[in-house]
Protein backbone atom coordinates (compact mmCIF):
# COMPACT_ATOMS: atom_id res chain seq x y z
CA UNK A 1 0.00 0.00 0.00
CA UNK A 2 1.39 3.71 -0.69
CA UNK A 3 1.67 6.06 1.98
CA UNK A 4 1.90 9.77 1.47
CA UNK A 5 3.22 11.80 4.87
CA UNK A 6 1.78 15.05 4.98
CA UNK A 7 4.77 17.03 6.73
CA UNK A 8 4.31 20.42 8.91
CA UNK A 9 7.68 22.06 8.70
CA UNK A 10 6.92 25.47 10.66
CA UNK A 11 6.43 28.92 10.17
CA UNK A 12 9.59 29.69 8.46
CA UNK A 13 12.40 29.03 10.52
CA UNK A 14 14.13 25.78 9.64
CA UNK A 15 14.56 25.13 13.37
CA UNK A 16 10.97 24.66 13.89
CA UNK A 17 11.19 21.01 12.42
CA UNK A 18 10.27 18.79 14.81
CA UNK A 19 12.14 15.34 15.60
CA UNK A 20 9.20 13.15 14.06
CA UNK A 21 9.25 15.74 11.01
CA UNK A 22 12.98 14.92 10.23
CA UNK A 23 11.82 11.04 10.72
CA UNK A 24 9.05 11.07 8.47
CA UNK A 25 11.29 12.95 5.57
CA UNK A 26 13.81 10.63 5.99
CA UNK A 27 11.38 7.29 5.33
CA UNK A 28 9.90 9.50 1.79
CA UNK A 29 10.55 8.14 -1.13
CA UNK A 30 9.13 11.22 -3.89
CA UNK A 31 8.33 14.80 -2.27
CA UNK A 32 5.70 16.21 -4.31
CA UNK A 33 6.42 19.63 -4.80
CA UNK A 34 3.96 22.74 -6.21
CA UNK A 35 5.61 25.43 -7.93
CA UNK A 36 3.67 28.81 -7.39
CA UNK A 37 5.85 30.71 -9.21
CA UNK A 38 8.76 33.04 -8.79
CA UNK A 39 6.88 35.21 -5.94
CA UNK A 40 7.49 32.75 -3.24
CA UNK A 41 11.13 31.50 -3.89
CA UNK A 42 12.00 32.17 -0.55
CA UNK A 43 9.91 29.50 0.41
CA UNK A 44 10.80 26.74 -2.13
CA UNK A 45 14.44 27.74 -1.42
CA UNK A 46 13.79 27.18 2.40
CA UNK A 47 12.52 23.87 1.06
CA UNK A 48 15.03 22.59 -0.38
CA UNK A 49 17.24 23.77 2.44
CA UNK A 50 15.65 21.68 4.73
CA UNK A 51 16.02 18.36 2.35
CA UNK A 52 19.47 19.00 1.96
CA UNK A 53 20.19 19.15 5.10
CA UNK A 54 18.37 16.77 6.86
CA UNK A 55 17.38 14.03 4.38
CA UNK A 56 20.70 12.55 3.62
CA UNK A 57 19.64 9.33 1.95
CA UNK A 58 18.26 9.00 -1.66
CA UNK A 59 14.91 10.46 -2.53
CA UNK A 60 13.34 12.41 -5.54
CA UNK A 61 11.43 15.63 -5.92
CA UNK A 62 8.64 15.79 -8.36
CA UNK A 63 7.20 18.88 -9.52
CA UNK A 64 4.08 20.38 -10.72
CA UNK A 65 2.65 23.58 -11.71
CA UNK A 66 0.02 25.25 -9.32
CA UNK A 67 -3.36 25.47 -10.94
CA UNK A 68 -4.70 29.38 -11.57
CA UNK A 69 -7.23 30.04 -8.62
CA UNK A 70 -9.41 32.87 -8.78
CA UNK A 71 -8.24 34.74 -5.96
CA UNK A 72 -10.80 37.60 -6.62
CA UNK A 73 -13.80 35.96 -5.97
CA UNK A 74 -16.40 37.79 -3.99
CA UNK A 75 -16.99 36.90 -0.67
CA UNK A 76 -20.06 34.75 -1.17
CA UNK A 77 -18.27 32.64 -3.61
CA UNK A 78 -14.86 32.28 -1.92
CA UNK A 79 -15.92 28.62 -1.19
CA UNK A 80 -16.65 28.14 -4.50
CA UNK A 81 -13.40 29.60 -5.98
CA UNK A 82 -11.42 27.43 -3.54
CA UNK A 83 -13.60 24.04 -4.18
CA UNK A 84 -12.96 24.69 -8.02
CA UNK A 85 -9.31 24.91 -7.61
CA UNK A 86 -8.81 22.33 -5.17
CA UNK A 87 -10.65 19.70 -7.96
CA UNK A 88 -8.17 20.70 -10.21
CA UNK A 89 -5.66 20.14 -7.52
CA UNK A 90 -7.04 16.81 -7.03
CA UNK A 91 -6.27 15.96 -10.17
CA UNK A 92 -2.52 16.59 -9.97
CA UNK A 93 -2.22 14.99 -6.83
CA UNK A 94 -3.71 11.70 -8.45
CA UNK A 95 -1.43 12.26 -11.50
CA UNK A 96 1.88 12.76 -9.66
CA UNK A 97 1.03 9.75 -6.91
CA UNK A 98 -0.26 7.36 -9.92
CA UNK A 99 2.41 7.83 -11.76
CA UNK A 100 5.63 8.39 -9.65
CA UNK A 101 5.03 5.91 -6.22
CA UNK A 102 5.20 2.34 -6.86
CA UNK A 103 2.68 0.28 -5.01
CA UNK A 104 4.67 0.41 -1.63
CA UNK A 105 6.09 3.35 -2.22
CA UNK A 106 5.86 6.72 -0.03
CA UNK A 107 5.20 10.41 -1.21
CA UNK A 108 5.45 13.00 0.70
CA UNK A 109 4.05 16.67 1.26
CA UNK A 110 6.17 19.33 2.96
CA UNK A 111 3.80 22.05 4.28
CA UNK A 112 3.93 25.42 5.87
CA UNK A 113 2.57 25.72 9.53
CA UNK A 114 0.63 22.83 10.50
CA UNK A 115 -0.97 20.75 8.00
CA UNK A 116 -4.17 21.01 10.51
CA UNK A 117 -4.71 24.78 10.15
CA UNK A 118 -5.48 26.53 6.79
CA UNK A 119 -3.72 24.48 4.67
CA UNK A 120 -5.55 22.40 1.82
CA UNK A 121 -3.29 19.28 1.44
CA UNK A 122 -5.05 16.90 3.54
CA UNK A 123 -8.58 18.25 2.17
CA UNK A 124 -6.89 17.75 -1.36
CA UNK A 125 -5.73 13.98 -0.87
CA UNK A 126 -9.45 13.03 0.68
CA UNK A 127 -10.70 14.11 -2.57
CA UNK A 128 -8.26 12.32 -4.17
CA UNK A 129 -9.24 9.24 -2.53
CA UNK A 130 -12.67 9.92 -2.73
CA UNK A 131 -12.22 9.71 -6.81
CA UNK A 132 -11.09 6.13 -6.11
CA UNK A 133 -8.29 5.72 -9.00
CA UNK A 134 -5.20 5.47 -6.57
CA UNK A 135 -5.03 3.85 -3.15
CA UNK A 136 -2.85 5.33 -0.17
CA UNK A 137 -3.00 5.89 2.88
CA UNK A 138 -2.20 9.25 4.79
CA UNK A 139 -0.36 10.47 7.77
CA UNK A 140 -0.25 13.87 8.85
CA UNK A 141 2.69 15.24 11.04
CA UNK A 142 1.70 18.44 12.80
CA UNK A 143 4.27 21.01 13.00
CA UNK A 144 4.84 24.66 14.37
CA UNK A 145 2.22 27.41 13.15
CA UNK A 146 2.39 30.50 12.60
CA UNK A 147 0.07 31.68 14.80
CA UNK A 148 2.39 29.94 17.63
CA UNK A 149 5.51 31.45 16.09
CA UNK A 150 3.27 34.97 16.69
CA UNK A 151 2.67 34.08 20.62
CA UNK A 152 6.12 33.01 21.18
CA UNK A 153 7.97 36.17 19.86
CA UNK A 154 5.57 38.48 21.58
CA UNK A 155 5.62 36.26 24.49
CA UNK A 156 2.03 36.03 24.56
CA UNK A 157 -0.44 33.30 26.02
CA UNK A 158 -3.46 32.95 23.01
CA UNK A 159 -5.88 32.25 25.51
CA UNK A 160 -6.80 34.04 28.74
CA UNK A 161 -7.26 32.50 32.28
CA UNK A 162 -10.27 30.27 31.72
CA UNK A 163 -11.29 31.53 28.53
CA UNK A 164 -11.97 30.69 24.99
CA UNK A 165 -10.20 32.64 21.59
CA UNK A 166 -11.48 32.52 18.32
CA UNK A 167 -8.85 31.34 14.80
CA UNK A 168 -10.77 33.00 11.66
CA UNK A 169 -9.52 34.39 8.47
CA UNK A 170 -9.44 37.95 7.41
CA UNK A 171 -11.95 37.78 4.85
CA UNK A 172 -14.10 36.92 7.27
CA UNK A 173 -13.13 39.57 10.18
CA UNK A 174 -13.95 42.25 7.04
CA UNK A 175 -17.76 40.53 6.51
CA UNK A 176 -18.44 39.91 10.45
CA UNK A 177 -16.16 42.50 12.60
CA UNK A 178 -14.99 41.57 15.47
CA UNK A 179 -16.21 37.22 16.22
CA UNK A 180 -18.76 36.95 18.56
CA UNK A 181 -18.05 35.29 22.61
CA UNK A 182 -14.53 36.39 22.82
CA UNK A 183 -12.05 38.89 23.91
CA UNK A 184 -9.26 36.98 21.94
CA UNK A 185 -8.96 36.27 17.92
CA UNK A 186 -6.25 35.02 15.97
CA UNK A 187 -6.54 36.04 12.36
CA UNK A 188 -4.90 34.23 9.28
CA UNK A 189 -4.89 35.37 5.26
CA UNK A 190 -5.67 38.56 5.33
CA UNK A 191 -4.50 40.58 2.59
CA UNK A 192 -6.74 43.36 2.26
CA UNK A 193 -5.81 44.14 6.28
CA UNK A 194 -9.29 44.07 7.11
CA UNK A 195 -7.59 45.12 11.45
CA UNK A 196 -7.73 48.34 9.65
CA UNK A 197 -11.46 48.80 9.04
CA UNK A 198 -12.75 47.95 12.41
CA UNK A 199 -14.15 50.51 14.63
CA UNK A 200 -13.29 48.90 18.26
CA UNK A 201 -10.90 51.34 20.36
CA UNK A 202 -10.62 49.09 22.68
CA UNK A 203 -8.52 46.16 21.25
CA UNK A 204 -4.63 45.34 21.39
CA UNK A 205 -2.95 43.87 18.65
CA UNK A 206 -0.01 41.65 18.09
CA UNK A 207 0.96 41.52 14.56
CA UNK A 208 4.05 39.76 13.02
CA UNK A 209 5.28 38.89 9.37
CA UNK A 210 7.53 36.26 7.75
CA UNK A 211 7.73 34.84 11.30
CA UNK A 212 10.96 32.90 12.55
CA UNK A 213 13.08 34.36 9.43
CA UNK A 214 15.74 37.03 8.85
CA UNK A 215 12.76 39.49 7.69
CA UNK A 216 10.57 39.06 10.84
CA UNK A 217 8.62 42.10 11.29
CA UNK A 218 6.74 42.58 14.77
CA UNK A 219 4.23 45.37 15.85
CA UNK A 220 1.96 45.52 18.78
CA UNK A 221 -0.16 48.49 20.36
CA UNK A 222 -3.09 49.57 20.47
CA UNK A 223 -4.70 49.19 17.46
CA UNK A 224 -5.77 52.36 16.30
CA UNK A 225 -2.35 53.83 16.89
CA UNK A 226 -0.48 51.17 15.28
CA UNK A 227 -3.01 50.33 12.70
CA UNK A 228 -1.25 52.67 10.15
CA UNK A 229 2.04 51.41 10.58
CA UNK A 230 1.27 48.03 10.02
CA UNK A 231 -0.93 48.74 6.85
CA UNK A 232 2.67 50.66 5.95
CA UNK A 233 4.91 47.94 7.15
CA UNK A 234 2.90 45.35 4.73
CA UNK A 235 2.98 47.61 2.03
CA UNK A 236 7.05 48.23 1.60
CA UNK A 237 7.74 44.70 2.52
CA UNK A 238 5.45 42.93 -0.31
CA UNK A 239 6.59 45.96 -2.14
CA UNK A 240 10.18 44.56 -1.74
CA UNK A 241 10.07 41.06 -1.69
CA UNK A 242 6.68 40.57 -4.17
CA UNK A 243 5.12 38.57 -1.46
CA UNK A 244 3.78 38.54 2.67
CA UNK A 245 2.60 36.04 5.00
CA UNK A 246 1.63 37.50 8.00
CA UNK A 247 -0.69 37.29 11.16
CA UNK A 248 -1.59 38.82 13.87
CA UNK A 249 -3.34 38.08 17.11
CA UNK A 250 -6.56 41.28 18.29
CA UNK A 251 -7.03 40.83 21.69
CA UNK A 252 -9.61 43.08 23.46
CA UNK A 253 -8.38 45.44 26.73
CA UNK A 254 -10.33 44.72 29.96
CA UNK B 1 21.22 39.45 32.80
CA UNK B 2 19.49 36.41 33.43
CA UNK B 3 17.56 34.41 30.89
CA UNK B 4 14.55 31.95 31.69
CA UNK B 5 13.13 30.05 28.56
CA UNK B 6 10.01 28.36 28.44
CA UNK B 7 10.04 25.64 26.39
CA UNK B 8 6.98 23.31 24.85
CA UNK B 9 8.32 19.47 24.64
CA UNK B 10 4.87 18.40 22.63
CA UNK B 11 1.68 16.33 23.78
CA UNK B 12 3.54 13.54 24.81
CA UNK B 13 5.47 11.92 21.85
CA UNK B 14 8.97 12.63 22.56
CA UNK B 15 9.56 12.78 18.92
CA UNK B 16 7.12 16.34 18.86
CA UNK B 17 10.27 18.48 19.95
CA UNK B 18 11.38 20.97 17.23
CA UNK B 19 15.39 21.60 16.80
CA UNK B 20 14.88 24.77 18.36
CA UNK B 21 13.80 23.05 21.44
CA UNK B 22 16.81 20.79 21.97
CA UNK B 23 18.88 24.02 21.13
CA UNK B 24 17.36 26.15 23.64
CA UNK B 25 17.70 23.20 26.29
CA UNK B 26 20.93 22.55 25.77
CA UNK B 27 21.69 26.55 26.75
CA UNK B 28 19.84 25.84 29.87
CA UNK B 29 21.92 25.86 33.31
CA UNK B 30 19.27 24.88 35.62
CA UNK B 31 15.90 23.58 34.80
CA UNK B 32 13.16 24.57 37.37
CA UNK B 33 10.07 21.51 37.57
CA UNK B 34 7.12 21.63 39.75
CA UNK B 35 6.36 18.56 41.43
CA UNK B 36 2.68 17.99 41.04
CA UNK B 37 2.85 14.55 43.14
CA UNK B 38 2.60 10.60 42.39
CA UNK B 39 -0.65 10.87 39.99
CA UNK B 40 1.46 12.62 36.96
CA UNK B 41 4.92 10.76 37.40
CA UNK B 42 4.59 9.43 33.72
CA UNK B 43 5.03 13.08 33.13
CA UNK B 44 7.85 13.51 35.05
CA UNK B 45 9.22 10.49 33.95
CA UNK B 46 9.29 11.81 29.82
CA UNK B 47 10.88 15.26 31.23
CA UNK B 48 13.34 13.28 32.67
CA UNK B 49 14.04 11.15 29.57
CA UNK B 50 14.22 13.40 26.86
CA UNK B 51 16.74 15.86 29.53
CA UNK B 52 18.85 12.48 29.25
CA UNK B 53 18.29 11.99 25.28
CA UNK B 54 18.57 15.57 24.30
CA UNK B 55 20.85 17.71 26.83
CA UNK B 56 24.21 15.77 27.32
CA UNK B 57 26.16 18.53 28.69
CA UNK B 58 26.51 19.45 32.50
CA UNK B 59 22.98 20.85 33.77
CA UNK B 60 21.30 20.63 37.28
CA UNK B 61 17.25 20.02 38.10
CA UNK B 62 15.74 22.04 40.50
CA UNK B 63 12.40 21.14 41.78
CA UNK B 64 9.72 22.76 43.97
CA UNK B 65 6.37 21.13 45.38
CA UNK B 66 3.22 22.73 43.30
CA UNK B 67 0.89 24.74 45.93
CA UNK B 68 -2.35 23.79 46.46
CA UNK B 69 -5.11 25.02 44.01
CA UNK B 70 -8.59 25.02 44.34
CA UNK B 71 -10.12 22.92 41.84
CA UNK B 72 -13.54 22.96 42.65
CA UNK B 73 -14.14 26.61 42.98
CA UNK B 74 -17.15 27.40 41.25
CA UNK B 75 -17.49 28.96 37.96
CA UNK B 76 -18.15 32.25 38.94
CA UNK B 77 -14.68 32.08 41.21
CA UNK B 78 -12.77 29.84 38.73
CA UNK B 79 -10.20 33.20 37.39
CA UNK B 80 -10.09 34.04 41.28
CA UNK B 81 -8.97 30.69 42.28
CA UNK B 82 -6.55 30.27 39.09
CA UNK B 83 -4.87 34.08 40.18
CA UNK B 84 -4.66 32.89 44.05
CA UNK B 85 -2.16 29.98 42.59
CA UNK B 86 -0.57 31.89 40.51
CA UNK B 87 0.41 34.27 43.04
CA UNK B 88 1.67 31.57 45.04
CA UNK B 89 3.42 29.96 42.21
CA UNK B 90 4.94 33.11 41.34
CA UNK B 91 6.46 33.51 44.84
CA UNK B 92 7.95 29.94 44.59
CA UNK B 93 9.49 30.85 40.55
CA UNK B 94 10.81 34.05 41.94
CA UNK B 95 12.88 32.20 44.88
CA UNK B 96 13.94 29.86 42.62
CA UNK B 97 15.20 32.09 39.66
CA UNK B 98 16.67 34.75 42.19
CA UNK B 99 18.45 31.35 44.29
CA UNK B 100 19.44 28.99 41.60
CA UNK B 101 20.71 31.40 38.96
CA UNK B 102 23.82 33.52 38.70
CA UNK B 103 23.60 37.04 37.45
CA UNK B 104 24.12 35.46 33.94
CA UNK B 105 22.14 32.00 34.05
CA UNK B 106 20.09 30.12 32.30
CA UNK B 107 17.05 29.18 33.57
CA UNK B 108 14.35 26.40 32.02
CA UNK B 109 10.90 25.31 31.91
CA UNK B 110 10.01 22.23 30.02
CA UNK B 111 6.06 22.24 29.58
CA UNK B 112 3.70 20.50 27.85
CA UNK B 113 2.37 21.39 24.92
CA UNK B 114 3.06 25.32 23.68
CA UNK B 115 3.78 27.32 26.33
CA UNK B 116 0.89 30.19 24.19
CA UNK B 117 -1.76 27.82 24.89
CA UNK B 118 -3.58 27.20 28.60
CA UNK B 119 -0.31 27.07 30.15
CA UNK B 120 0.01 29.07 33.10
CA UNK B 121 4.30 29.67 32.87
CA UNK B 122 4.32 32.53 30.60
CA UNK B 123 1.78 34.72 33.04
CA UNK B 124 3.65 33.59 36.59
CA UNK B 125 6.61 35.08 35.00
CA UNK B 126 5.24 38.17 34.09
CA UNK B 127 3.99 38.58 37.49
CA UNK B 128 7.46 37.58 38.89
CA UNK B 129 8.85 40.21 36.72
CA UNK B 130 6.52 42.86 38.00
CA UNK B 131 7.37 42.19 41.74
CA UNK B 132 10.23 43.51 40.80
CA UNK B 133 12.73 42.01 43.31
CA UNK B 134 14.49 40.07 40.11
CA UNK B 135 15.16 40.43 36.75
CA UNK B 136 15.25 38.56 33.64
CA UNK B 137 14.83 37.69 30.40
CA UNK B 138 12.22 35.29 29.16
CA UNK B 139 12.08 33.67 25.65
CA UNK B 140 9.73 31.24 24.45
CA UNK B 141 10.00 28.33 22.64
CA UNK B 142 6.73 27.51 20.28
CA UNK B 143 6.05 23.06 20.82
CA UNK B 144 3.57 20.91 19.51
CA UNK B 145 0.46 20.75 21.21
CA UNK B 146 -2.68 18.28 22.21
CA UNK B 147 -4.55 20.28 19.97
CA UNK B 148 -2.39 19.82 17.04
CA UNK B 149 -1.48 16.06 17.76
CA UNK B 150 -5.30 15.49 17.92
CA UNK B 151 -5.88 17.17 14.49
CA UNK B 152 -2.84 14.73 12.94
CA UNK B 153 -3.86 11.55 14.50
CA UNK B 154 -7.71 12.06 13.30
CA UNK B 155 -5.90 13.50 9.68
CA UNK B 156 -8.40 16.53 10.47
CA UNK B 157 -8.03 20.46 9.22
CA UNK B 158 -9.40 22.05 12.09
CA UNK B 159 -10.87 25.14 10.28
CA UNK B 160 -13.27 24.66 7.20
CA UNK B 161 -12.63 26.44 4.11
CA UNK B 162 -12.64 30.01 5.20
CA UNK B 163 -14.42 29.90 8.25
CA UNK B 164 -12.88 30.56 11.86
CA UNK B 165 -13.07 28.01 14.24
CA UNK B 166 -12.85 28.84 18.33
CA UNK B 167 -10.39 26.98 21.07
CA UNK B 168 -12.28 27.01 24.35
CA UNK B 169 -12.58 25.22 27.95
CA UNK B 170 -14.97 22.29 29.04
CA UNK B 171 -15.70 24.76 31.54
CA UNK B 172 -17.07 27.07 29.06
CA UNK B 173 -19.39 24.65 27.25
CA UNK B 174 -20.91 23.84 30.08
CA UNK B 175 -21.79 27.25 31.14
CA UNK B 176 -22.38 28.83 27.57
CA UNK B 177 -23.31 25.79 25.48
CA UNK B 178 -21.56 25.44 21.79
CA UNK B 179 -19.77 28.62 21.08
CA UNK B 180 -21.58 31.25 19.02
CA UNK B 181 -20.63 31.86 15.13
CA UNK B 182 -18.71 29.19 14.17
CA UNK B 183 -19.41 25.85 13.74
CA UNK B 184 -15.96 23.66 14.94
CA UNK B 185 -14.71 24.24 18.50
CA UNK B 186 -11.49 22.43 19.93
CA UNK B 187 -11.98 21.69 24.17
CA UNK B 188 -9.36 21.32 26.22
CA UNK B 189 -9.87 21.02 29.98
CA UNK B 190 -13.02 19.24 30.10
CA UNK B 191 -12.74 17.14 33.41
CA UNK B 192 -15.92 16.90 33.87
CA UNK B 193 -16.92 15.86 30.43
CA UNK B 194 -19.06 19.12 29.02
CA UNK B 195 -19.79 17.13 25.82
CA UNK B 196 -21.99 14.79 27.37
CA UNK B 197 -24.12 17.27 28.12
CA UNK B 198 -25.03 19.18 24.99
CA UNK B 199 -28.55 19.13 24.02
CA UNK B 200 -26.93 19.34 19.75
CA UNK B 201 -27.95 16.63 17.48
CA UNK B 202 -25.99 17.79 14.49
CA UNK B 203 -22.03 17.66 15.64
CA UNK B 204 -19.40 14.99 15.41
CA UNK B 205 -16.70 14.62 17.97
CA UNK B 206 -12.96 13.93 17.54
CA UNK B 207 -11.94 12.92 20.89
CA UNK B 208 -8.35 11.91 22.19
CA UNK B 209 -6.60 11.14 25.30
CA UNK B 210 -2.83 10.51 26.68
CA UNK B 211 -2.43 11.99 22.70
CA UNK B 212 1.69 10.86 21.42
CA UNK B 213 2.01 8.50 24.25
CA UNK B 214 1.77 4.54 24.18
CA UNK B 215 -1.65 4.72 26.12
CA UNK B 216 -3.42 6.96 23.43
CA UNK B 217 -7.18 6.36 22.54
CA UNK B 218 -8.96 7.77 19.87
CA UNK B 219 -12.73 8.05 19.82
CA UNK B 220 -14.73 9.94 16.95
CA UNK B 221 -18.32 9.84 15.53
CA UNK B 222 -21.68 10.98 15.59
CA UNK B 223 -22.36 12.82 19.27
CA UNK B 224 -24.91 11.72 20.69
CA UNK B 225 -23.85 8.04 19.57
CA UNK B 226 -20.79 8.09 21.19
CA UNK B 227 -20.43 10.50 24.09
CA UNK B 228 -21.35 7.38 26.01
CA UNK B 229 -18.27 5.31 25.08
CA UNK B 230 -15.97 8.37 25.50
CA UNK B 231 -16.92 8.80 29.09
CA UNK B 232 -16.33 5.45 29.90
CA UNK B 233 -13.09 5.23 28.59
CA UNK B 234 -12.38 8.69 30.42
CA UNK B 235 -13.19 6.57 33.32
CA UNK B 236 -11.94 3.27 32.77
CA UNK B 237 -8.52 5.67 31.72
CA UNK B 238 -8.37 7.62 34.82
CA UNK B 239 -9.30 4.83 37.14
CA UNK B 240 -6.15 3.02 35.63
CA UNK B 241 -3.60 6.12 35.42
CA UNK B 242 -4.87 8.08 38.09
CA UNK B 243 -4.53 10.95 35.57
CA UNK B 244 -5.61 11.79 31.93
CA UNK B 245 -5.50 14.59 29.37
CA UNK B 246 -7.64 14.55 26.62
CA UNK B 247 -8.84 16.92 23.72
CA UNK B 248 -11.81 17.35 21.56
CA UNK B 249 -13.13 18.82 18.55
CA UNK B 250 -16.90 19.23 17.95
CA UNK B 251 -17.44 19.94 14.46
CA UNK B 252 -21.21 20.94 12.92
CA UNK B 253 -22.81 18.38 10.36
CA UNK B 254 -23.94 20.57 7.12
Amino acid sequence: MRTVYVIGIGAGDPEHLTLQAVAAMNRVDVFFTIDKGEQKSDLAGLRAELLARHVPGPHRVVRARDPERDRDASSGRYAEAVADWQDRRAAIYERMIAGELGADGTGGFLVWGDPALYDGTLRILDAVRARGAVAFDVVSVPGISSVQALAARHRLVLNRVGRGFVVTTGRRLADEGFPPGVDDAVVLLDAAGAFAGLPDTDLDVYWGAYLGTPDEVLVSGDLQAVKARILAERAAHRARKGWIMDTYLLRRRR
